[in-house]
């Protein structure tokens, strides 16, 4: 038997922070340049508190690199037209470079006309069926990558972890993390598997896997026993778990069970503390280079 | 040792033909009905022989089931604009349902340029990226799929053959065949593999495969002995072998070695005769599909 090294801790946290400040850089290096700020414009139907929390987070986020933030905040009981005149507001504004809008939307509202809306060259968030057209298909190139997934790749990237050639299981086939983290993987040349809640024996192909990307939203899914020695493992569930030990009565978890990956695996992401914090500065990273894109500024 | 059971072969000749007279039926009372024929535009650019060759069987194959055939026929130097103006006409025409650019274009064209330009309501080749990012993402549904990879997955549905939960292995990930083959499997439940040309171990990934999809255009590349018993293979490789006893001098082969795999499979696509056929037909299906629509015909 090997001798058990501990696995790498994926410190999201900390590769989101210098990201920040490398994209601040950026910023002030084009407002000297050519005097253009990039401006972020923010969608907020209703009044869910989450959905505020998550607004307010971007927002501060856009502070502190310099991107001017805009909110449009509109009552629960909008029409869908308010929401799309919102939007061709913002698309038309020069000053605004990304357009976000949050969801859950309302229910009466149709998420994907009002998605559809956001103009191409200002959709950060990547999720236009164009964008990810472009993502799947070979010798295309989105003009944006949706954030989450993107801050997954970034990670294995800045941590020097080899993709091409690899086998890779992406657990999760949703339009926002699964399914694009899967066509990223393919496009760096990894040999991709999706598993979902159809899958059979879902156990036994995880732990083929050499790069494990997990968001299926369920604590503690993958166990230790599931995962292949010295894989590297994104785990991009952010699921409570009751803890009396908490002052909140809760903790946050992952869909892989971090103790014991940690000790089979030859690098894991944290939850919290690993992809959560890239996702925003991925946006930041989107929206800066839709500003740069505009004023061809490199 | 399991006694051998002959393999069921895929006949596409024979589906097609079916689905061939089902169009047709269809179109006759759609023309009773409404008094509308579907038409179908296809752009030739140049003169190459397999190109003209592949028109002129679409249209023959328009003809047999009741399509009106539009054609445009440009000189090898004609200029991208000219080919940009053939399709506005055409996006224009309300008796054109159906847009079809010959591939391949010229060296001086911009292929995706030309692509984009045919409306997203008239791709009936499915290549549009919008077209490719619903297919991918989930609650989305494209206007059109890929010709090839739709027949692949029809061929599937005739025979009765399950796809949700199984395993799949997809050879090859090209924009036409491989990726969207990929794409429609995974929106039917099934557990996706796609093997290209990075992989490794490319054996051991297809003897997990329930369901093979080859499109890698490599004659023989897949021997019996990578093939899980009872798999089902649906071979779209069209190879051109050395054969002194053809009187060509040659013939066309899969990518599977189909004397072997019969052997092993529960169900293969012979080469010609498997999915060959089902591209044409899936042609006129989908200008047949883009015909109802715009009239809003059931």
């Amino acid at each position: 038997m090997a001798i058990e090294s501990p696995a790498k801790v994926i410190d999201g946290k900390s590769v989101a922070k210098q990201i920040r400040e490398e994209i601040a850089v950026e910023i002030s290096r084009m407002k000297d340049a050519i005097g253009v700020v990039p401006g972020l414009a923010v969608i907020l139907v209703g009044d869910r508190k989450d959905s505020a929390t998550y607004v307010r987070n971007k927002k501060k986020a856009c502070e502190s690199v310099g991107i001017n933030s805009y909110e449009m905040h509109l009552p629960d009981n909008s029409t869908e037209e308010e929401v799309l005149h919102s939007i061709t507001r913002f698309n038309e504004d020069p000053s605004v470079h990304g357009i976000l809008v949050q969801l859950p939307l309302p229910s009466h509202m149709n998420e994907e006309k009002i998605l559809n809306a956001v103009g191409i060259e200002k959709d950060v968030d990547g999720f236009h069926p164009l964008n990810i057209g472009r993502l799947a298909m070979r010798g295309r190139d989105p003009l944006f990558v949706p954030c989450t997934p993107k801050g997954c790749i970034e990670l294995l990237h800045r941590y020097g972890i080899q993709i091409k050639g690899k086998k890779a299981v992406v657990l999760g086939r949703s339009n926002i993390v699964g399914m694009p983290a899967a066509l990223l993987l393919q496009r760096e040349d990894a040999t991709v598997t999706i598993v979902h809640s159809r899958t059979k024996n879902a156990e036994d192909i995880i732990k083929q896997a050499d790069i494990i990307i997990s968001a299926v939203g369920q604590a503690h899914m993958v166990r230790g026993s599931w995962i292949k020695p010295g894989a590297v493992i994104i785990d991009v569930g952010i699921n409570p778990v009751e803890d009396p030990n908490s002052p909140r009565g809760y903790r946050l978890v992952g869909d892989v069970c971090y103790e014991e990956a940690i000790k089979v695996a030859s690098a894991v992401t944290p939850v919290p503390g690993g992809v959560g914090p890239m996702t925003i500065a991925m946006l930041l990273s989107n929206t800066l280079s839709s500003a740069k894109r505009v004023y061809n500024f490199h």
